[in-house]
């Protein structure tokens, strides 16, 4: 088990009209993630209305005025993970797949697998199934696009990567996803903030991630490499960044770079380990099925 | 109320390999469309699931093994519309809408919203808001697209109809979709069959149609204009043809062209009206809040 | 006739590897444009290669080392312009237009005016022909793109633009040639820099205008509507940007902003006028057939 | 040599509107490819415009009315091969082209290939640089494309073909054209008729293929491997199929499968050959400098 603390600081400036926020950034609660404690602070004294989707996504809403606002949080979370053997994993036949996952198998606005199917097909159709065709994906994602800011922006998406080849780590894990898609392998967008990120991309920041269902799990993929899925704290899960954005805004104003904290808090004698990069298949998710 | 009475058939040859399907061709379970009866067959002694999903879409699932297989579906079904005066119908306050209804602002595969809000602040930006605003939009949508089979194909999206200028009843309703999300008004994607369309246009069809959420509740809208939207049977709901395809077909086979039947029960005595083109807003949604 | 004296200067510094430059910024030799005194330099000793295409544009092709590389031109150049009642010019049938004009027919990179036909069909189609449908197409491109730096690149398109809302000069020339090539109008991209430009838009810089064939000669339209045609000094013409690019630069480099200055030089003595407004249509071109 | 002996028929049917034509389906004047006698032939008695332009691409033009329009032309040419040794034939650098071979490293309509630097850097950016290199594009796009009709339509780009996957012989060069200009190698595309096309594929129809320039001239690939190099006749050459279209027309109308034949006149005794597969490299351009 790894605990980990963070904080986050959202800043905005809002002009004259007000602005509509919909945040997605609390902790999610799920069978392998439990939150200890958590805090939010809102500097606006606005209604806010919180819901929490089928995926166990929390959101909250609120409508700011002219002015300042910022958004604080704190938690500090225990996630277990399920360690399994990557070459046990296996590809489901679409038959056997639940009803749930199927969803994540369609395209979707940043992952259009229905335009890549042909390229897929050339690419990965005829590598043996499970979860080294997986890797394969997600190493050919890796050598095709760089991690570099600026290139992409909020709308880009698989299609555009591909010639882009460059982009920051919400494009690498659409183009994984879209290729996973393309070869009827269910896979799913993941935003979150993650202890152990490579300090030579800059100050802890968002993160998102891949999670492809194998047998009867989804397993956790970082595709742009930069973080130690270990150290991986779920916002939320959906088809693509239209989802699980860490805020979704309408209206017009100045935002402020994010301020992020987190550490990871080790105690073997409490059986908590720090984040590590380990060669096995990870997953947080709790599974279907009796594999639990 | 009015009741129908439909049938139909989907008929395809599979190769050596098998296929899977996901089929969405039954009538929804929704408080206004109640199924009387309905009978549902398939050629092939294959294993099959159903399921049902948070929207009230049906889902039927089978792997099809070599040969020919049919699936025949026929049912009765009453439906109950809310009748309202479009003038009374206004655009919710994004701080105001159902939680729910927030995943229908956002864009998806084929309504690419994101890539459209400058284009659609600048036709649509300055119209006062309302339902009236949605009629804009609507005709707009009709000025610009001609309906016509083989132009378009399953991948094509609002973005690109803009450019062809022409299309089937789902590349109408994809693109009348983009552009309401595009001025945040809440709108999705329904499939189903109807009774009334153009029969210039050949034989009865499967159709596709837009809701758009106004005031508490999802209005119809038929975008290409073929049909009488008092005899639409509903099938599924969702962010754009990939959620309710009538056929998500997995594999290689060869499709022949469906068979619907659709006719319409009237019986004064019983309050069963023939469905007719009527100048109110209609909506078969029970909608949200007081409002029922 | 007006007088206009100009200066520019391009700096680059190139690392380990050489870098092939081909540059587009010397005044173009055009019956129109007489250049009374020009003088060029290169601060690396590298062989130079000058040429001239059919179309009158001046191309230098070098390759530079590693170090410092400046390019300084600068040139007084005489401009006549012609000048016509715009009610007297005409959209000429297909049948009539000079072999050399069609390829401006044509799509080009950044222009797909293939893929407009419809569009452009519906907003411009029923309107009369002539200067005046151009103007209305002018119009329009002002009406749905905001000037805006930092929005588009040098891979952006007419399509890319329609969605984007927003662009450079660049852009809205490509935007206006897609929008008239799609009603069978030829149009042209043409570059250079001119006098009179909106000092609220920053300091001197490289302009991107549009001719369009009408009658018998290509004349003036400035889409972008922030400089003075009659202070336009013309570098090169070509389909777009792809042909006529002040710099293409093949290799990995770090360049300076450019530095550019331009004068004009009144003296109604000797019939040098500045440049002004005018209401008039505005060709720097010879001209086809007995016109001249 | 070879000597081919070939015809052609297009058929029309014009409706109440005229339409222009602009053909270019007679033989190119090259110095290689020598016509012996030629005869054309057009069924409506309207006046017709011939042109030539610089890269010696014969156009026909002319205004049809109301009723049909056939277009007959038939003649016989000799061509002579350049025969060169694939290992002696180098990509030049950037500084040492010819200063009319740069326009095709630039983007054009069709082969957008300033969209895709990354991508062929990425693919072939580390194999040695030659005749190999081409080669190795060639198998490349052999192995993303299959042949097929009704995939693509006039519209389709290099870009749509990549995730197409599937087209005919003018995707497969736009596609191989994008590729060699992505890692600069100017390329072309060339259409024409030839002899020995895969009858597999129907009856003979129009090709298009590839000239890539390597050393000081430009060389043959015919990268949908469709036919015979050595029985290619050249109608035209350009930069893309948007400049060498076998007609472009501006109207609607009906129109008709084209009728071709082709065959070869092989006589030993004076030097006339049977078109084969040759393995060396084979050019029909005059070159440039020294080579002839």
């Amino acid at each position: 088990m790894v605990r980990l603390r963070f904080s986050l600081e959202l800043a905005y400036q809002i002009g004259e009209w007000p602005c509509d926020f919909i945040f997605n950034v609390q902790a999610a609660h799920t069978p392998c993630q439990r939150i200890l404690n958590e805090r939010l602070s809102i500097t606006q004294p606005v209604p806010c209305t919180h819901y929490t989707d089928v995926s166990g996504n929390r959101f909250m809403r609120l409508r700011a005025e002219r002015g300042a606002l910022t958004v604080r949080y704190e938690a500090t979370v225990d996630i277990r993970h399920y360690v399994d053997q990557p070459d046990q994993l296996m590809e489901l036949p679409i038959a056997q797949l639940p009803a749930e996952v199927l969803p994540f198998l369609y395209p979707s606005r940043y992952c259009e697998s229905d335009a890549l199917h042909v390229f897929a097909a050339r690419e990965f159709g005829a590598l043996p199934k499970g979860y080294s065709r997986v890797l394969a994906i997600q190493r050919w994602v890796r050598s095709r696009m760089t991690f570099k800011s600026g290139v992409s922006n909020p709308n880009t998406s698989a299609l555009n990567s591909i010639q882009q080849g460059a982009g920051v780590c919400r494009d690498f894990a659409h183009l994984m996803i879209a290729m996973c898609r393309a070869v009827n392998i269910p896979a799913r967008f993941t935003s979150g903030i993650d202890y152990g990120a490579d300090p030579a991309l800059g100050p802890t920041d968002f993160h998102a991630y891949v999670e492809v269902f194998l047998s009867h799990r989804w397993y956790l993929f970082d595709p742009s490499g930069t973080a130690i899925p270990m150290g991986f704290v779920r916002f939320g899960s959906g088809r693509d960044a239209a989802d699980v954005s860490f805020a979704t805004i309408f209206g017009g104003l100045q935002s402020f770079v994010p301020v992020l904290h987190i550490e990871a808090i080790a105690d073997p004698a409490q059986g908590l380990d720090m984040p590590r990069h380990r060669p096995e298949a990870l997953s947080t998710d709790a599974g279907f099925g009796s594999a639990v």
